[in-house]
């Protein structure tokens, strides 16, 4: 008998990283199962250590990061994990970035510019990652800067969710903060089935030396605004956005957006009073040094825990949005 | 003495496929050298084969080929064109390909579907593609498909240069056609110095099953419009534009697109009464039987022509566009 | 507990690309499953889409295509199922490809020519196969272009069995068409026991410039011949084989080979005098406007189906050949 | 219903190059099986062939060689080996290399040397194998050379036992026998509870031109000495240093090592008056005419075994170590 | 004619990260030429941008960046500069890592452990670094985690010749402040013609609980002791090894390293009253406040222009160390 | 000015293994060059060592090395060299490998096989090498095998120069000794316009258990014989090709080969009564015992020497064989 034959089991364990921990936990919560106890540490130079109290060898492993600033030591302290999984004998690594890092510098704007974005995927890749999730890409088109399966998932939902119960859909338009991001408006406006504007930055003719206006394209006077993006980073864009609807007549402005980057000053910034209220999710943290009144965290765990357990049970995630990927 | 030495040169060499070998012809004449003599034929069962006539080792090759109908053919014959010169021990060969085949296809839209621009790239990649060479790509970040340099060179100066002699500033309104190309027409619009429209098609609220309506975000009455897109393929999205401005008002209708896809029935639709004049390149052939009164095809050799140059005498192709890569 | 364990099961699924549909539904039946419902469409332009209208995530799927003109199309198409697949998280795929792509063009004949049956390999390798099925290669050699195992199946069972029940063995010769593939006829002789001759084209040396003249090196006076070849594509090579061999005194032709090719005129010089039968399988579609009285065509779905069960089940591919690989 | 389930299984089998064929047949009996039976052999000019009887497809493969002298041929006969596993469809290949081939080539000690530890390592994983398995490296960082898991397995735990019972730690002193080789005295010094000396080699500065001193760092005198090693070539520092450490005044000098390289005149050296009895482990193989009285051959299939299991089982090679790697 | 002949020329240019721009200046200076313009940021979020302001293409560049803390950011800065450089066409690409980052991660300690320094050299490999720069590797396999060409360089001539002015030989130890660097310390030992002598530190057999003895091993009492070592990150293991050279009768206590980490409390403790001079070079930078009066900082920048130089004009760098690597 | 510029110069070394010098050295002469001095050993272990005397940085390197036995040895050292070259910064690295190693074991005969000659592409391609030179593979595939340009020489101008000077083409028919070596017969048959024939080994179905006869397929009888093959092993095949020509009643027995293995008994074999002369290029050493009195070597340097230098003066090698690769 020249061979020797077991029952093939499979095991999913989740390992994290220290930038969110309390995702994490909240994840693992959902899923029914411990986080891998992990000593990971920063040395007196700043070099990251990282080791896993526990075998996972021959396991399904999802390395959950969440790239909030510093944004380079998160990213580094995922790939020496993916490195260690891999050579630990993990039989699958995916890497959970529920907000890519990177994700703007998806192309080249000017001449020798890096695209940080493809140079991420593959930095993932060589670490040994066999497969990324991720939470509304900045653009669609990062699935392909991977060589290998992209789970992106939608946060679309869970904000829709929350804005049905909040907002009425006969005195409310959807505002896209520029012409980059009107895709994401437009598929906004279908699903609330409310009208469409757009805000256009431009140079005024007028003034020289790139002064720009902010024209407002569609009708927004006496309508609840709701202006979506998929990230808010210093808030700027998003405030004079809302007060450029303000001027024009809008009777109340709304944020909703997936990813609190909140950079400095974004906190200031968004307690304006051109803004109602501001709608995120927690795949960044959102410490309580930056919770203000009018802000609104929803939970992002339950549906990145239904996709790892969709894709460990070879299910399905298209299913999760209707078909779309 | 144990090594003999010489002078390193470089030479640029210059083949083409068989899908628009005017093109070809017209960019040797450009850098003043010709074609490689090349045997390309079909087989009796559609196989293709490919066999350069001259010495080409050591050489920078640039392989032309123009991805019209039928694309697949071209494209094999392109890939079988890279391998015979990695085979034939060419120092660098750099894939031209004016337009990008399969870039429509650059993410996924729905769950379970190909990224075939990102294929595409690697196909080029593994046959023995060092570099890229494009115009106008559907969307930049196609350049972070390709392992390696992409040059992306851009058709606007030879369209602005063509518009600006033929349209007067003061009563013209940049048009996009649909929210995905909004970006485009936002930088026609700055360069032209003239305000933006924008087409918005949506489902009607009052006609159930995916009915949709034209909605026109902008002013456009009694403006003369410039629809501008990077494509043109069966000419239906242009055509439905341009009946929705001239409904609402326009005095004019003006097309310009890069790319001639030109695919059934856009030379129909093309010549309806709603469209004074369209203007295009030839980055695609537009054979006689696709020419019509009111068509303008531009030359695009003279620019691919000039960033070949730059790309062999180690220039730089940024330059010929003030910085933009 | 930080792991949750699963069953691990494996599931089989098979797709088909849009050349030869009844042969991946043959197979389906024989493997007794629904090939997975699949939207694959060609665009106005050329462009090739698709899509899975089922989870195929965590699967060893299978990819049938079948490479008939138009070849690139149907190379194409398969290429981007793949792609298709890996981004869907199949676990497993396999290239099933009856008839190897451009398998003829398998070496330099000359120099700057290319090697496009190591491109297709690679071709398939970077789209993401894992594995690839072909039957009856025309150079066994080509297993090793692929950088991968490669079930290399044979017609020869099911072309055998046919034959023996048709043919007399004592007064059969076979015969190669030429220099090229007597390696085959070699073991259609060993193993019907029967003796072997060859067609020797040679140039004339008494009529200058390339005249050459089909020399048979063995005797068929007298004697039913049985031509064999791995492909029969124009038909030339065979109809001149034949008529040389009628010339010589044979008393009947019979021709066998595993891929109809068929290209013109093909069907047309196969119904000629001296060719009393043909034996082909339907690796390749053979439509019915492409069928003729003498032509048997055998199915090859049942060897493809149960080498791809063996496959499937870590069976035994090289067992359904006696040990040949 | 477009799927076939199946219960996943998986599968160890164990194949054995020639070199070594009795550390192979330990191994599969302490695992409980057999070896796949193999036809390996080496033709006239030189060349390797190997071929499984068996069928290995979807097995977790494990390759055992041993890489004694001629070492490039037992490499070589791996490397096939391993290309035929991979080509038949073996699910893991994982490389047994109990002795590491090269594994003193692991730096560039002066320019334009090759690093030929690295060299194997791509070798290895060109050739398909997904893993190695080694015993004591040479360097602890070729784990490092391999793109992919290395179980790197320590015969300490076998050899530790042995000296436990044959010596008397209150007269004991470890012993480094160069510069070089210190981390791993430590470590035995550590492990034993007793103390450490060094041996010192350097130029003697009242002998010009390369005469070398062996200088004692550390008290022998009165002392039992044990010299650890990783391995024993031609035995020539091994017996300097016990002279030297003779000289000093060691009463007994016992040598201690994982791997028998035992090149010549290892055999006649080691025999000397100085040394007292030989301790080795068999991942070489130590034929009759190389053992001699004061030698004893410990046998390390027993830990490959162990850790062959615990791979395949998904179990913990690294708590065989309490936690070292 | 079908090609255009050009004389092949070749150009240097040399760019910088942001974490030590001075040592970059100085070995630009040193080359005689400028570093490329370049516009390098941190985001308000973290992340980093890069781009040049000159044409690169074609060249060979070199991209200095010194590894100190924050050594996550540099690290990625680096590689965001190498991904820039190969989209603008970069002809070959050498990052110079004059302290390698992660270097002392270099194998699995433990099990479950990454391996940093392997993982470096694959994402500066995979990033478009096509050769590495580095001085004086904490080991020396970390040459062999490259796939590629190393040039490693070696201080030792710079702090030689500063000790040799300084120091006696007469009354001078070298001594290695652990058992892991006694390799460098005795290649100091053989150069300065001095004796050697190694702090061994293990577990007092007496005190139980891992509390561990400085044993010094070799002849230190009324000599003055040369600590060398590659780096100095703490301190805290070079001020205990001082010490305990004092407490063993040393004279005096010099410390001799290449890379200035100095992270806390290093400043502080190598103050103390054991330790009479300090002397490193700056492969990393030594502000001000880092800067104490017993420590002397030696420029590097010299030796790595004079590689630069070497490497660029296909010189020798091996001549530059009498043939080390 | 932030670039230093210098003249592109290219230099060509050439280095050699142990395997058979003299060739190298006639190689070298040819071109006027000396061999790079190089330290190559075998340590008593078997391991071999390769070090380059001279700076080869930024070189285009040939390897040269003759794949005679022991054959795993010669191979493994210039993968070894290659590894160094490599790491030295050549910058163009060319196997020559006049006798590929292991072409014959070019496609899997029977299941679980190796394909041992595409592995030997794989294993040189990893260690570094970007190119192959090769004399008359034993299958044109081959070429295919390797991820790069393969230079495929012929010997045969070599061969039949010498031949046509020898024997008179009127009474003279080239002979196949086999029917997998018809092709190369039937391209002599043709370049010196003599007739052919074939040796058909198979079952005599008189005898059971496979005893083969040798069946002549053409005319022999009073003709002088040209036996041609690629390669000459044991010399069996050939001289029972011989015998049995001599009995169907050749008047003699000429043979040419290029590749000269000889591996016992060829040397007595090839003395028979029944070959007249034996005609071989040196692509593997002849050494004086196994010279016998109607053995002619004819000498390859010349050719490989051409070769070399059409490759680094970017000439055409496919012109040295009027268009075949």
């Amino acid at each position: 008998m020249s061979e020797i034959k077991a029952k093939g089991e499979k095991r999913l364990v989740v390992v994290s990283g220290r930038a969110h921990p309390q995702l994490a936990i909240e994840i693992a919560e959902e899923l029914g199962c411990d986080l891998v106890p992990t000593d990971a540490r920063t040395f007196a130079n700043g070099e990251i250590y990282a080791r896993f109290d526990e075998s996972v060898r021959g396991s399904d492993a999802f390395v959950i990061q969440s790239h909030t600033a510093p944004i380079n030591e998160w990213l580094m302290e995922q790939l020496i994990m993916v490195d260690a999984l891999k050579r630990a004998s993990a039989k699958r690594i995916t890497v959970v970035a529920p907000f890519y890092p990177y994700a703007r510098q998806d192309k080249k704007g000017r001449g020798r510019e890096p695209i940080s974005a493809r140079l991420v995927a593959d930095l993932f890749k060589v670490a040994g990652a066999d497969r990324i999730m991720s939470v509304d890409l900045h653009a669609a088109q990062i699935q392909g800067f991977f060589d290998g399966p992209v789970d992106h998932l939608f946060a679309m939902p869970v904000l829709l969710k929350h804005m049905r119960e909040q907002l009425d859909p006969s005195t409310l338009t959807v505002v896209s903060p520029d012409m980059g991001r009107v895709r994401v408006a437009d598929i906004w406006s279908d699903k609330l089935g409310v009208p469409l504007a757009i805000i256009h930055k431009r140079r005024d003719p007028l003034v020289p030396n790139q002064v720009s206006v902010h024209e407002i394209v569609g009708q927004v006077e006496g309508r609840v605004c709701l202006l979506v993006d998929d990230l808010i980073d210093t808030g700027r864009t998003i405030v004079k956005a809302a007060e450029a609807l303000k001027a024009a007549g809008a009777i109340g402005v709304v944020v909703a957006a997936t990813h609190a980057v909140f950079s400095d000053p974004a906190i200031e910034l968004l307690q304006c009073e051109a803004i109602s209220s501001v709608v995120v999710t927690d795949t960044l943290p959102v410490p309580d040094d930056k919770r203000f009144p009018t802000l609104t965290v929803l939970p992002i765990a339950p549906l990145l825990a239904r996709a790892i357990h969709e894709v460990f049970e070879d299910g399905s995630v298209t299913s999760m949005f209707d078909g779309a990927a």
